[in-house]
């Protein structure tokens, strides 16, 4: 090992073994609380699932009475224990760790909290000694964390996470926005390769676990959110993000004076100053959002259509008051409303056949929406403008319920799910806004329909008018390095 | 008639007696369109509503042969007729002017388009040319307009629109903005008195109309859409807003330089200087927004709540991270989350019996959440806080689903509702933000819940906070008139 690769280690807590994770142990389980952390892990775990407790001797429709997976001590556990999901009180953690350094368990998320969080001085010492008796021979997540959710490997703490494994990574110093994110993930049409809470960042801290994700093969996109980091640990941070390759998305908290606060008395970090995370992650090309919502509508935006630049935007809208408002909104945002270039133009008023319409940039198909197949001529023609970088489109819910059409045209529906597609032949972001109007459940069943299509809907401009300039300004960035 | 009223009765056309139509017509029923507009106003119509056709004889389930209600022109109406909804072609547009004068017609809409929003000269001349043969004894909204939507008649020119009447009353250049907004409206739990889609505005104007909505006792929040004034508008419209004392909100569409561009392909309209328009929502206390979600936003919350001073917020969150970010959020829009008052703390910290919570502004209840009990007196106590004026809380979709609880308590979300209601009885806003995470059908339910009790719920913090300084700028400007 040379000298930079020694220096890296350090740096970088290795955990390139959890991708082999396959048994793993619940650490205080709980009668009380029904053995919740067990069967949310039971839902879906791939391997050997133990549960530990000191005089807990069986469990309905778990052991099956054989008690061959209950054991006193990890110690006792015949086989190896690669992971352990730690819920016992505080007072007992540190008996608990001894055993699991004893028996080799690699990996420990310890749920318990009241160490550095509790803000006491009794909590910082538990949470060194905790490290202490860890001796460099295990790897934490937490305390005061919910650890890990790996929908491959069926690692998830909480009921009915979803068990489809995809390509976006997160890490959170938050448990309760990893559970949004999580659950938020189906109905987005998303998947994780890896989720981690980490709480209070005692051993793997917010820089190792990024660290993992973008040498990580399973991830493709980093999501983020970070209150502070420890003193230290800034040049670590940089290093790591100076060789990402991956489109990476941050969530900030403790931004504003109030918000830092906030954040001490939440996981006890120190924020650190807002600009000088400003800095960092414009220097590195990282996405600066302000919301989890942004956080993960960003990552839809990515995820359906990779990074791209968009600075051209065709506009095609049902109401011409609609198409007005929405260049407006764009222009703030920075982005060109131009005309179509002269071919094209004339291809498209060849299309055009109902009085009332535009074929201009913003495009006003009005009444013409119910002729789908023209629908689907036009968004096809315009997305192969070589000037235009990406269609916006709305279509409010009503026009997906037969109810509220005078032709009860079959064909509608697909059609239009059909050009809503275009954005992939084309390679092309196309963003379909259909407004939360009435008809809700019609929405519902739509969005599923284009999730499994990998458009990206939205409900409202600002959910993500915003971010376009944002990605593109990432693209650049990852362009030029 | 003294020489003031005079002017005024020549600077704001006098529709005052649209509150007491009793009969209409609809002139140019199409077969070919299965009489859609005859049918939509046939839904829920309350007076006296007839056909006219040159040729048509007989409707389906509208005249049942008897020919009483199918007329060649609206002359052979035996019965007065107060209302004409006109949807001939232009060629036939003059005679049906004519005759609509000639039998006492008081308001006309005219849906038919290509007058000057076609952008010609010949479509200019017959704008004119219907001006003079209406000789100011007919009032006009449109042409190429929808017209007017009036619920406690039963005005309506599409189907299943709302029926229920309320008190918000909306002016929309945009036929496709009206519709958004009148569909909307139902699953945002708002109604309705007036709706206006002025189209052209060839006789009424946005100023004609926001006048008798400021005059209108039916009415108490005016919503408008607005692209631009004809020349010498401007005093009137700053004549008719120096009168208004009902919470007003805006949106300008033309605001940008490509947005102005689309705005006269809309309507033909000149969209006018952005400052100017900003000067004049200004010093009239108008609320000034971006969107039509923000525009139908707002008045949810004026709705709910009527207008509101909000500076200092207390905010309720399951997560802490979520809270911190809210906090950075608020802060940035300028509003202020301090530390609850002493006496108040006093009795929160008497309330918080869980390890992991906070009893501190931004409250963390964490896992407390499911005793709701406790969350509905942290509620009840945090907005008794005299130095309060507001709280938000989130809580995400899955709290709302017994399947993802640990012990199916019954009386969790009739509390958690009881909850979320007690800004009513501290009468200061109180804002659930339930996010759109899963189970996006007990979210459907949930909102018809909360509308039943007035409590606007939002699905993600960009949806309301930027519009709360807003209103509170609104209620301060209005209180010092």
């Amino acid at each position: 090992m040379n000298e930079h690769e020694h220096e890296q280690k350090e740096r970088f807590k290795d955990i390139s073994f959890i991708n082999n994770i396959s048994s793993m142990a619940v650490i205080g389980v709980s009668e009380r609380r029904k053995f919740f952390f067990l069967r949310n892990h039971q839902e879906h775990f791939q391997g050997e699932l133990y549960a530990i407790h000191p005089k807990i001797k069986s469990i309905p429709n778990f052991d099956d009475g054989t008690q061959e997976k209950i054991f006193r001590t990890v110690k006792d556990v015949p086989g190896k224990v690669d992971f352990a999901f730690i819920a016992v009180p505080p007072t007992k953690i540190i008996e608990v760790i001894d055993d699991c350094v004893e028996k080799g368990v690699k990996l420990v998320s310890i749920f318990t909290a009241e160490f550095s969080d509790a803000g006491t001085e009794e909590g910082r010492k538990l949470e060194k000694k905790l490290l202490e008796h860890a001796q460099n021979k295990l790897r934490i997540l937490g305390p005061n964390g919910m650890g890990l959710y790996y929908p491959k490997l069926g690692i998830a703490w909480r009921p009915k996470f979803p068990h489809t494994s995809g390509r976006i990574g997160f890490i959170a110093q938050s448990g309760g926005i990893c559970n949004i994110a999580i659950y938020a993930s189906q109905e987005l049409g998303m998947s994780y390769s890896k989720v981690f809470s980490f709480g209070n960042g005692a051993d793997l801290d917010f820089v190792d676990l990024l660290h993992f994700l973008i040498n990580d093969s399973e991830t493709e996109i980093i999501l983020g959110y970070i209150e502070g980091l420890a003193k230290g640990r800034g040049v670590a941070l940089q290093e790591a993000l100076a060789n990402n390759k991956k489109p990476t998305i941050m969530l900030k908290g403790g931004k504003s004076k109030m918000g830092s606060v906030a954040a001490k008395t939440h996981t006890g970090t120190l924020t650190g100053k807002k600009t000088m995370w400003e800095v960092i992650f414009r220097q590195y090309g990282v996405i600066n959002v302000d919301t989890i919502e942004q956080l993960l509508n960003t990552a839809r935006l990515i995820h359906s259509y990779g990074l791209f630049n968009i600075s051209n935007i065709a506009i095609l809208s049902v109401s011409g008051g609609y198409g007005v408002v929405l260049v407006d909104l764009l222009a703030h945002y920075g982005l060109n409303i131009f005309p179509f270039n002269t071919e094209i133009q004339k291809q498209l008023d060849q299309q055009f056949f109902t009085l009332g319409t535009s074929s201009n940039n913003p495009l006003d198909v009005s009444a013409q929406i119910y002729n789908s197949e023209s629908i689907y001529n036009i968004i096809d023609i315009a997305l192969s403008d070589k000037n235009i970088d990406g269609l916006i489109m709305d279509l409010p819910t009503w026009y997906f319920n037969m109810d509220y059409h005078l032709t009860k045209d079959p064909n509608f529906e697909p059609t239009i799910l059909k050009a809503f597609s275009l954005g992939h032949k084309h390679n092309k972001p196309l963003v379909p806004i259909i407004q939360r109007v009435n008809c809700p459940e019609d929405r519902i069943r739509l969005l599923r329909e284009l999730n499994e299509r990998k458009v990206p809907v939205f409900g409202d401009p600002f959910e993500f008018v915003p971010l376009l300039p944002k990605i593109s300004a990432q693209y650049i960035k990852m362009k030029s390095r």
